[in-house]
């Protein structure tokens, strides 16, 4: 449901990208760990590092998400509204709970 | 600190591997969707999969830590018992604060 | 930094309160678990669901918070709306980082 | 499931308990500041405190059933070595996703 073009988080594309080709190279970096049967608890700790930099750019993109998409369709007022604060309710419980 | 060589992953280690090979490829979709410019709320769903996903492998890896490394360390008795227990403590407590 | 009278939640404030005293009745259980001596596992599944019941209450805060504080704010435009979108987001930031 | 007397925890029970005691303060501060009507961001931060008290609470009496009860077990072997890993992973997985 995007109803909208223009995305916050667009002018900030760049630093978004980079955060996840690095988490993503994390990501790579635990499997090699697995591969190469590194220790359990050395792994566990890159693991909650990668959890941690994926929770930075889910908040950065929030953060874009409300003061650009929410904050316009308020301001247009109406349903899209409504359908705009709910929807990020839902994404923020969501994240909170994962 | 490793002071042990078989880890208990080591017999579930495909499954690890493909585990963290599909969580390489929702990093990889988020970033197709970020470059892609797509809605910020479905990017967002999409990383608190991921991020369940890593939970998910970590968990099966510190239960396997645990009826194997620290175990088999407690079996053994001594300094590296309590090395182990603590060591598995402040890798839980990382996990349930990430 | 509150500058505005009228908060969200106030209209679901009898729902809120039955919450938070379920709550507190849920620590005061976990309480009488620990000075009887009851077994630990039990103990923290108790503490996993009053977590829980924690952030369900702030998910729902939020969702007020969002949808009257930061929307009233957002209409008027200008610093306020800029500095309540901010706080908004640190406020999530926190809880998903708890 | 406890088929075991001397639980972990006791040997810190007094610490335990005074833990538990402000916490269950924290929650009885939030219904205050609920019900004198404060600024919803205040709150917020209230029980992100009151989240993260909990969980260190947690963390600790799942530190002391490791080094107690699932030790004791451990070295006690069998059936009941088993039972109290799968127990504990069990619940250490609670804790990660609440």
């Amino acid at each position: 449901m995007a109803g909208h073009t223009h995305h916050g988080y667009i002018e900030n594309k760049d630093k978004v990208m980079a955060r996840l080709r690095r988490i993503e190279g994390q990501v790579r970096g635990i499997q090699r760990m697995a591969e190469e049967e590194q220790y359990c608890i050395d792994i566990l700790t890159q693991i909650s590092a990668t959890t941690k930099a994926l929770q930075s750019v889910a908040i950065g993109l929030l953060d874009d998400h409300l003061s650009h998409c929410v904050a316009d369709a308020v301001r247009e007022g109406g349903d899209l509204a409504d359908e705009k604060l709910t929807e990020a309710s839902d994404a923020i419980a969501r994240l909170v709970r994962s």
